[in-house]
């Protein structure tokens, strides 16, 4: 099988993360901040509810229709402040008259389940303990459960993200890869990908990757999700590459639950730590 | 002439920062900890000090035979509330025994221009403002000099340092540029860094990028400094490779000056800010 397939792990991650939150003196509190009402971002949050609640986790949702810049901050200070609450997430985009940047770093570096802020990114240079982005980390704990060892591989990443590409980049160094970041000033794509041993592609474009930009018995990560006529596709043309890979991640299915599962990872993390 | 002339460049940025810091009220002050004897050290002060006096800075050095980690913070703390000190930075490396994360995070972000503390990485991570390592400020400096555009260019850094490696690729995205990383654990060095149009080697060792490794008319950036019977010598061996480059940095006097003068203006910087 060449399926690198998420939902199965995720499951199995989650049926482990059930036990462990089973034997804890009370429930770690999630809480997830939503502001306006976007589509995309309503479906998320409902995911993240729905594997937070199942596992056992205490789920807390704050939506707001409307709200100013400082009083969102005053929010996030109050769940700073919340001994009930272990991890505190902004479902991104906000609205655009907010300072993204202000709003994510006024979470508690300790409760920052998402690794966006200032300060856990800064530590991911230093291959320190920090909490990562879930979208690199979930990545990396599918590839682990597949034994795909990453170490003198050439990884080349598609996409320069503050959430995926970047802290993808560093969290394979440190995990001795050789990688190569890619995106739309790149002048000849094809040149890199079709070099990768494993291909991440993180851009948010249906068929940016096609069989001629990929090499035979390639390891292909689509993070890509875009959404067209209600049918999900990832960045990769999965049928056209399916017989040169050795392993391909399928949309829906492959990265987005190992995602949320990395979500509810950290926020148990960050319970034993505040216990 | 293909030669990147740190030492120039760096000269005529001094001297528009000396006529800069005649203008300002006061003398911005540079704070410099450094702890026991490291000949190597000793030789990076002294360039430190050298060059903020001739601007017209205010240094101050703190030298410590031994001292324990505790009272280093304390030192640091000290610093980071004293009104006439602008930047304030730690000469790397640390003894052992002393946590060097902790001891650098403990300067005040404001006042970290060697940007070091996992505040001022991490909002490399989001392209903000920020305090960027003098290194790879340094060398955009210089190739901005030469009016040399990374944008849409095949980058090869070797080296995946936090001081360099790392940083200078986060810089490098944000400018454009395609970025490709490579260390210790890559195997096969040379199939990346032939097909680099600009190449920055910043391992410390002698030799390690020959003219087979090369391809015509690249940019080579000398980041190595490794010191031998009393000589200073680059990671590059640039007679060998001299006919091939289009451009190239010497060790010494191309690097190392704009590192230097780096840290002035970061200082400079800091005193505007805070004034």
């Amino acid at each position: 099988m060449k399926i690198l397939d998420g939902k199965l792990v995720s499951d199995k991650i989650k049926h482990k993360l059930t036990k462990e939150v089973n034997q804890l003196d009370s429930k770690p509190g999630l809480a997830v901040i939503q502001v306006g009402n976007e589509a995309a971002s309503e479906i998320y949050v409902n995911n993240k509810q729905k594997a937070a609640t199942e596992i056992g986790l205490e789920f807390r949702h704050l939506h707001f229709g409307n709200i100013s810049e400082e009083d969102l901050i005053l929010e996030i200070i109050k769940l700073n402040n919340d001994d009930a609450i272990d991890g505190i997430i902004v479902q991104l985009p906000l609205p655009r008259y907010m300072n993204e940047e202000l709003v994510l770093n006024s979470i508690d570096a300790g409760k920052d389940v998402d690794g966006l802020t200032d300060i856990n990114l800064g530590k991911l240079f230093s291959n320190k303990d920090c909490y990562i982005p879930c979208t690199p980390l979930g990545i990396t704990e599918l590839l682990n459960e597949y034994k795909i060892d990453v170490a003198g591989k050439n990884v080349v990443i598609v996409g320069r993200s503050r959430l995926v590409g970047k802290p993808m980049a560093m969290l394979l160094l440190n995990m001795d890869a050789t990688v190569t970041i890619c995106h739309s000033k790149t002048i000849d794509l094809a040149e890199f990908t079709s070099h990768a041993d494993i291909l991440i592609v993180a851009v948010g474009k249906r068929g940016l990757i096609g069989p001629k930009m990929v090499k035979n018995d390639v390891i292909i990560i689509d993070v890509g999700i875009n959404r067209i006529d209600n049918k999900l596709y990832g960045d990769v043309l999965f049928d056209d590459v399916i017989d040169k890979v050795k392993y391909i991640t399928p949309v829906p299915g492959g990265v987005g639950p190992m995602t949320v599962v990395s979500l509810l990872k950290n926020t148990i993390e960050s319970y034993k730590k505040r216990h």
